[in-house]
């Protein structure tokens, strides 16, 4: 007998990382800011007046704050529920070609789940024995280009010739360059898109801003990218962005002193964070990003994070190849990570 | 030469319902609720304390109150970013047979969007001369179906044993009923729940919540057809109800007084403006939603919908084949519909 389960899609699930509900965890497993967003955005709240009715569907208020911010018009701005939701509408918007887009082996796990999620072929190109992306990989065609930079998990920025070497190489492709954690000390490739009509530039509020429990991402390029993904956007839900998103994502971008803050005291505490890494034996990829990606001389890297679970530290492991040596440990405050290098020379010691 | 453009999504972009900005507009085009959400909304704004961290992706203490409102367990109950989230995601998780997805010629317009956007086969079927859904046309073999009820733009309602004739007919694959409208005088299909694994019943925030411009949209069925949709969603963006809508939308459920209160004033605003059109010449089938879908004896409605919106009055108005004779008129407060049926009643006097 046939069952409606016959047709249900078969598909693999995501899974994030943990979010304890204990009390007292020190939580460095999901890039999270350890410091609240600017104050702007609960100010922000009193805006809020008109829920009985639909939000703008095209979210002027927070794209005009975003264009302003930078230096672009409001049509050169897309704004999605987080970032995922953004590349995700990139994705199928601009990959509908037969070649296969490139991304690299080691990098944000959701862009094969939307290339098959949208049946668009792909191939991974493998990063070199140092985690860097080989520029040269990108060369031969493609139905497009999608790379975080920096890269995820690796914290590896490429710097912006390199990103133009990409670019130069794909003008006839979209290019979406994943700025998720530009703002910890990378440069972004916004101007590029000045000179390559064929470049999206995505980035979002979930980490620099502070606003991961507000689903903010946002994507910027030329008049022609954008309006393509709004179109195809409003042909099937026009209204994604609510009003307090809306609301208070735009404050936010008023207190500029605030997010420069904030990020040089994450870029402080990471810098200082490396080198008693080195002094406890870990190596590590170079990282730009609000995150290490850290393996030990000595201890396996499942064993140390099972290990700071117990102690009610979470980082991330991922038990995948070429990977499973590596812990990637979120920026938290400085007070956080001490916690960790503690645990790390109390469990070093008795070993 | 070849040019990303080539390989842009072609969609045809969905004209959303007039947002006028000017002010001293009556709004009677989007069905929203013309009055404000519970005060619990806005009270529930003091508990959004951690936005520097993601949502919880189950948004559990959303789901556990929507379940908790209907007797469901929170297993029961799937949320999204409005019910268009939720629909889009049903048709991509239930919909993928060979064979084709029933629904109504005149329904809500999204069904073939989504259907397109996933290529799932569908079939229209036609309402009755009356604007009913024919039940016996849903007899045949299919993917699925899928129908408001009550009917947009019709506002007719199908009484609870047509609904489970339908269902008996179709236990092999999986039928969604779209209550969006059912607040307002239908009786949910939610008990049918219990005796058809494969009824899924939708509703919105949107509508007798008076939340459009939060975003909230959920689903209601057995915890395999829950569980399927989850799995689809956490697969491809896990974080999407963002902290506001979690907070808020738990918060107004535990305001009953208030949504029976403003849900009869709309009732009893609608019972009042039927016989108020009847006596000026409309004809319409019986609604039991919050809007009315009527055509005048001796006036074309494209004609009085720009009469009506020269007066800053907006009605909606859908230029296509058996329904360009009929109005959408959203109820509004008392007054709102009084100053529209005072135009009507110049409008007609000048004629």
């Amino acid at each position: 007998m046939s069952s409606w389960r016959d047709n249900v899609r078969k598909v693999e699930p995501y899974t994030p990382g943990e979010q304890p509900k204990e009390e007292g965890v020190i939580k460095l497993n999901t890039n999270e800011n350890p410091y609240p967003p600017s104050p702007k955005a609960m100010e922000a709240v009193s805006q809020i007046k008109n829920l009985r009715k639909y939000p703008d569907p095209a979210a002027v208020k927070l794209t005009e704050a975003i264009a302003s911010y930078h230096g672009l018009s409001k049509e050169e701005v897309f704004v999605g529920v987080g970032s995922d939701d953004v590349l995700a509408i990139a994705f199928m918007t601009f990959f509908n070609s037969d070649k296969p887009v490139f991304f690299p082996d080691i990098t944000y796990s959701f862009y094969p789940v939307w290339a098959e999620l949208f049946e668009i072929p792909y191939e991974k190109k493998a990063l070199d024995q140092e985690f860097k992306i080989r520029i040269k990989d990108y060369a031969g065609e493609n139905g497009g280009v999608v790379f975080p930079n920096p890269n995820a998990p690796t914290g590896i920025l490429m710097p912006l010739d390199e990103v133009e070497e990409i670019l130069k190489g794909n003008q006839d492709v979209v290019v979406i360059v994943d700025e998720a954690y530009i703002d910890f000390g990378g440069t972004s490739a916004l101007e590029l898109t000045r000179k390559y009509e064929n470049l999206l530039v995505v980035q979002t509020y979930s980490k620099s801003r502070s606003m991961a429990g507000l689903r903010i991402g946002y994507a910027m390029g030329n008049k022609d990218l954008i309006r393509a993904m709004n179109d195809v956007k409003y042909s099937y839900n026009s209204y994604t962005m609510n009003e307090p998103s809306i609301l208070m994502g735009a404050a936010v971008l008023e207190d500029e002193e605030y997010f420069q803050e904030t990020r040089k005291k994450i870029i402080d505490t990471r810098e200082w964070f490396k080198e008693e890494m080195k002094g406890l034996g870990f190596t590590f990829p170079d990282s730009k990003a609000n995150f290490l990606f850290a393996s030990h001389e000595k201890f396996a890297a499942e064993e140390l994070f099972e290990a700071a679970k117990e102690k009610k530290i979470y980082v991330r492991y991922f038990d995948q190849p070429r990977i499973n040596d590596y812990l990637r440990i979120t920026i938290g405050t400085k007070e956080e990570m001490e916690a960790l290098l503690d645990f790390f020379r109390e469990y070093f010691k008795e070993k």
